[in-house]
This record gives C-alpha cells, structure tokens and sequence, in this order.
C-alpha cells in the first residue's frame, strides 16, 4: 500500500555550453521528481524533465495528482490504470490549466512514472521485463485511448497486440545484443566548430553510427556550413541528423531544408512550431524523400494523431517525461505502429527510462530498434546510471525503471 | 513608472449547478490577477481565468513574467510590445512548459492584460477607445506574428487595418446603440428541465435573441431531448447554440450532430477534443450547412491558424484570458478577418475585458457585430461590472478595460 507521497524539485546546471540550442542557450537540466512511498519498504520514483525555470510548478502540480495515489495498492492501481488516467486528466478543475498539455500533464508524467516504477520494484523485474510479459489485456488496461476512435479503437488496439506476438522471441535477442544508440551532445548549438569535429572524431571511435548536429540559427550559412562540416567528419556512412528547435518560420524552413539536401540528412528535427500540423505537412510534402522528426513539444496523443494522419511525421520523438508518462507513450507508441512511423523518442529522462520503453516496443509492438537517442550528461545523479558500450545501450536488469536518482 | 508588480488568487465559488457543463460540475471561477503599480497612482490590472485549482500556479508564473515590468513606463512598453510578447513567451527555460500554452500562457496572459489596463488608464480612456484610436503601425507594433508568416505577414496585415480603415465612422455609431449579448446561463448542465424553460422565457423577456444551451451528457437522448425543448420554449427565431465541452468522442459526434440538425442549432460548441483539427475538419464537412463554434481550450495564434487553414471553424470563440491577453486576441482576430470568419470570445472574464475587444474587432477591423458572451456571474465582484440593457451591452466608459476587482 502506499503510504504516503512526496515530490521534489532537483536542478542541474549543465555549463559549458552543453545542452544548448537554437533556444535554450543556458538550461539547467531538471526533473520534477515524484515519489510514491509504499509500506513494503519500496520506493516507486518518476521523473518529468524541464529546464529549469518553474520545475517547482510542475512538483506543486503532481503533489495534487499523486495525493490521490495515497492509501492504493499499485497492484490495484496498474489493474485499471488507464481508467485512473483519464479521471486524473480530466480533474475537472485542474483540466482547464491544460487540457493535457503543460504543467499539468508534465506533472502526470511525473506521476505516472512514478506508479509503473513502484509496479515494477514490487515484481521484482526491470520495467522492460515487466510490460513485454503482460498479456494484450492487461496492457490495454494501463491505457486511455479515449480521443483516438476514430484511429485506434480498443478492439484495433488489441488486434494489434496479438498480430505482434509472433516474432517476439527473437526480437526478444535485442536484450542480449543491447539497443543501438544514436550520439545527440557532438553539436549543441554553442559548441564551436572545432569542438564539434572534434566531438564526431570521437563519437564515431566510439562506435556511433548516427549523431545530431543542432541548427536553427539566425543565420542559415552557420546551420549549411556546420551541416557541411559534419557530414565531411564524419563520412558518408554515418547517419547525422539536423535539430532546428523549432527556430524556423515555414517560408525558412522550406528554403533551408532544400539547401541542406545535398548533405544528406537522416532526418531533420523539430524545423518549426510544435502545434502547427498543417506547416510540418506542407514541409514534409515539399522536402521529401528527406523526412522530418517531430514530438519533442508535443504533449498529448490527440495532436500525434493528426501528426500520423496527415503523414508528415517520418519519426516519432514522443518523451515519456514530457507526454502523461509510460501510459501515453505505449498509446502512441501504437499507434506509430499502426501508421507504419518509427519511434525514436526524444529523452528528457537521458534514456533511464526510454531503455526500457524501446525494448518494449521492438519486442511486444514490432516496431522498428532503429536507435535510441543518448544524451551522456547527469550519469552521476542516477543510481544507475544508463551503460553504453560501442554505441549500444546494455539492457538494464534492476528492477525498475531505472530512474532513481541520488538526492 | 511601474514601481511594483503583485498578483493575487481570487476563487469564487458558484454554486447551485451554476457554471456547470459536461465535464466541469463544480467550478470555482477564479482569477490569477496581476498588478502593476505605477509611480502614478495608477493600477494596471490583468486577468486569467481558471476553473478553481492549480490558480495559484497560474499567479506564480504570472509573478515571473511580471518581474521584468519593474522599471519599466508603460508607454515605453506598449510601443513594441510585440518584441516583448515574443521575448517573455519564448523565455528558454520557461518556454518548455509550454511552449505557449497550459499554465505559463495563462499567466502571460495575465500579465500583458495587466499592460493594456495600465495603458489605457494612463491614457485615460477605455481601452477600446485607445485601440482603436491608434494607428496601423502603432496596433502592430504591440502584436507578435511570430509562426503566422504562411498566412499572414506584418505587410499583410497592415494591409488589412489600412482597408479596413473606411467605413469605421458608420461602425462606430455601434458605441452608441451597444453591442449584442447572448445568454449563456438559461442552460447550464445541471439545471432541471424545468429551471431552463423559465431562464429560456426570462431571457426572451428581457431581449435575448440568442442563448446557449449546454449539452454532452452520457446520455444522447437527454441532450437531444433538452435541444429540442429549448426551440420549443424560445420558438423559431431565438438563435440557440449547443455546447457539448469536448465529451463527445469523433463517432459520436458524427451521429448526435445529424440528429440534432432538425432543431436548427446556430452553432454546435467544442463537439470534441480542442487539439484535434482534423477530427473538427471532418465533422463540419459532415455536418455542413451547421456550423462548429471552436476556441474555448485553443491556447495560442499557431493552433487557430491551423483551425482557420482547414475552414472548420464557423465561428472563431479566442478568449483573451486564455491565449496570451489582448495582443495575441487582436492577432487572432486579424487572422480571422483574413479568413472571413467572425470571432465571437468565450468570455472567461464575464465580458468585461471582451466588450472593449468586440467593439475594436468591429471598428478597426471590419469584424461582423454578431454578439458576445454574457454570463451573468461574478458581477458584484466587478468595480465596473458590465451593463447589459434589454440584452445589449452598453459600451464602458471608465479608463482602462474594465477589470479591476473589489478585493
């Protein structure tokens, strides 16, 4: 049972340049942190990322949500979670500070989180272990999928789920050969260009076959000539994705992306506002066969469901810190697999909990193990600390989400 | 000079089924208030609007933005206040919380209401004396069109206020006559079949021509039931609008709205999930000639511009505590006269903010006249409360925009 609630508010300035884009040029990297205390001695700990300035909202607003977590059994809880979901994003009052978007629905996240983590301490088992063994009922259960009927019914969704079963025990080889990571920290936007070659040198020494370049200058010959340098360090073989953190206007982007089609790009992220679905379609259509990468600001399925159905999106970046936690990702996560559309979330978590999150959809949904961003700040602040090795994360065996952290 | 910056938590309860609809059945409307005290004597003060809790949320972002008025003259502020709507609303570490939507734009809300106030009280005139009153140049200088350059660019919309310039003198005369008001408190969710016929009959009484019932039960066959009893008891030129407050799942909407179509509604009222475009886009085409009145929960300029791009929206319902206060509301509004779609607020400030707002959509703009909002709650709190007159709101006459509270 869980006995009482708590959550806290930790920050970590980052310095040097690191974790800096077109936007965020100084963040402190900073989770609100949730923790759901149960009698059994057990911890259950969720995370919500934000960058800095105003993580004590967030914590005040999963205090409310996690308040009502007191006194239940996270048996109980999971046997129904998706229908506490709904009730907890529907919260008639605290609804309209949203709906299911900002501070709010950050800080469901952070609850939410928090439940599937004490779930899986509880059992015993790595969070991964834990949700490909649930039958297709019992992780339909843990879903919300109201507003998506028109695309992904209940029925759908289970079909779904059984159609994916054959396969999984050798997609289930994944946890022994590890998940392929990709390099995101060889270009933040204010590392100079030396650094950044640098950086590629090193990442592709290290075994990285895919790294990310931040762009979205004021100035477009900075993105094209840095986009240059990349691909020259390099080579031709490495997949290098361009990130513009939303920095463009339409008319920029379409001018921008078709300039930087020569070197190649593996994707290109984020080119301009996160809610506007009709501009990233008509990007998409002028831009292809280049693909974009979209999801890091988006906060709710509703708007990754227009994302998939006006076909724009070629990857999926969902956050499980940033949509209503685990719940949310795995609903969206299913429907990328009906669209057919990779999911490559974006890791505010610095993959503790996406490890688990990717193995689960390769091997319970079938969805492509492209790779997994990796992001190596914060490893000291987590008692466990994500492993990479060659490129490759190893697949994490504690029981839990792998998101506690020292504090 | 803005000497200090305050803001305050002011929840007032309703009781009584009063203010309540398909989701919210016991709202508390609140106001995250802000205050900017001059060196004058004067008081600029700024609302948003929220169901109850998580208010105090919105008052400490609120406090954040406020924080970088200090100093400042609030001419010197207004005159670009476009420049710094674009920097507060994309402050970086702020700016993950949203970006502009959920509990920071409330409080940016707020905030820039707070601006406007102070402006027109320094100016002293009502504030939809001073908007108008400026000139195309000076009305631009204080909007951010930031994410809107596909639709509508800084020369296009000064080409829209330079148009729209003949003509004002007739529409001024409205200031005279008064603005429209429709009623929005006959049919609240929980009130008995018989207390709607009798508020339908007092309004008719005291000269509604308009009035809104609330819909979106469980049960179809109640809303459809009450539709039909409202006609009955309005007769057959009352305009009556339905609003179902987001409950209603894509397929049923589909259904309810072709059975409800013989009633004759004027509009039907946010039928679904507020971020779904495409789910509004497919149901006005399916329900055509009914209208979709859209834009209670829609949070910033980007979303309603993808509203307007696919021509769902019938009536455009910005509520000017919601998005990000005045300056976004008039950008929006631009953006609809573009579209040729009429803006009618959802009223989260009773009315007192919006009835300086419609009168400048009207003469600045060319905006039809249709009517605006009434709800008849929170009166007493108001140091100016509206005066409607045989349901025509008289047009204010005191310096600012009408929202100091008596608290």
């Amino acid at each position: 049972m869980i006995q009482h609630t708590s959550t806290k508010d930790v920050r970590y300035p980052l310095g040097q340049g690191a974790g800096s884009d077109a936007i965020h040029r100084d963040p402190i990297y900073s989770y609100a942190v949730t923790q759901l205390h149960d009698d059994s001695g057990l911890t259950g700990t969720g995370l919500a990322f934000t960058l800095g300035e105003g993580n004590d909202l967030v914590c005040k607003a999963a205090d409310f949500y996690a308040a009502q977590l007191k006194g239940k059994d996270i048996e109980e809880v999971m046997a129904s979670f998706g229908h506490l979901f709904y009730q907890l994003s529907n919260e008639q009052q605290f609804r309209w500070l949203g709906p299911h978007k900002g501070v709010v629905h950050l800080a469901l996240a952070s609850v939410t989180n928090a439940c599937y983590d004490l779930w899986a301490k509880k059992r015993g088992v790595p969070l991964w272990k834990l949700l490909i063994d649930l039958s297709p009922e019992a992780l339909l259960n843990t879903l919300d999928l109201s507003y998506l009927e028109d695309e992904l019914t209940r029925e759908e969704a289970l079909a779904l789920l059984k159609e994916n079963h054959a396969g999984r025990a050798i997609r289930e080889q994944i946890t022994a050969a590890g998940y392929p990571g990709y390099d995101t920290s060889i270009g933040w936007f204010n590392y100079s260009d030396d650094k950044v070659k640098e950086n590629v040198k090193k990442a592709v020494a290290e075994g990285f076959t895919a790294m990310k370049l931040k762009v979205g200058s004021a100035d477009p010959e900075r993105d094209i000539r840095r986009a240059n340098m990349v691909r020259e360090a390099a080579g031709d073989y490495v997949k290098i994705m361009l990130d513009a953190n939303q920095q463009w206007t339409l008319p920029q982007a379409l001018e921008i992306c078709s300039r930087l089609r020569h070197m190649n790009p593996y994707w290109i992220e984020e080119p301009t506002h996160p809610d506007d679905v009709l501009a990233h379609h008509q990007l998409a259509t002028a831009i292809a066969p280049i693909k974009l990468a979209l999801g890091e600001h988006v906060p709710n399925r509703v708007i990754f469901k227009n994302y998939l159905q006006t076909k724009c999106a070629g990857f999926i970046q969902v956050d499980a810190v940033r949509v209503g936690g685990v719940s949310e990702f795995i609903t969206i996560s299913l429907l990328c697999r009906k669209f057919g559309v990779p999911v490559v979330p974006h890791v505010g978590d610095m993959g503790q909990l996406h490890q688990h999150l990717v193995l689960f959809n390769h091997i319970a949904l079938g969805n492509e193990a492209l790779f997994l961003e990796h992001i190596p700040h914060l490893q000291q602040h987590f008692r466990h600390p994500v492993s990479i090795r060659g490129g490759v994360y190893q697949t994490p065996q504690e029981p839990g989400s792998s998101c506690d952290l020292i504090i």
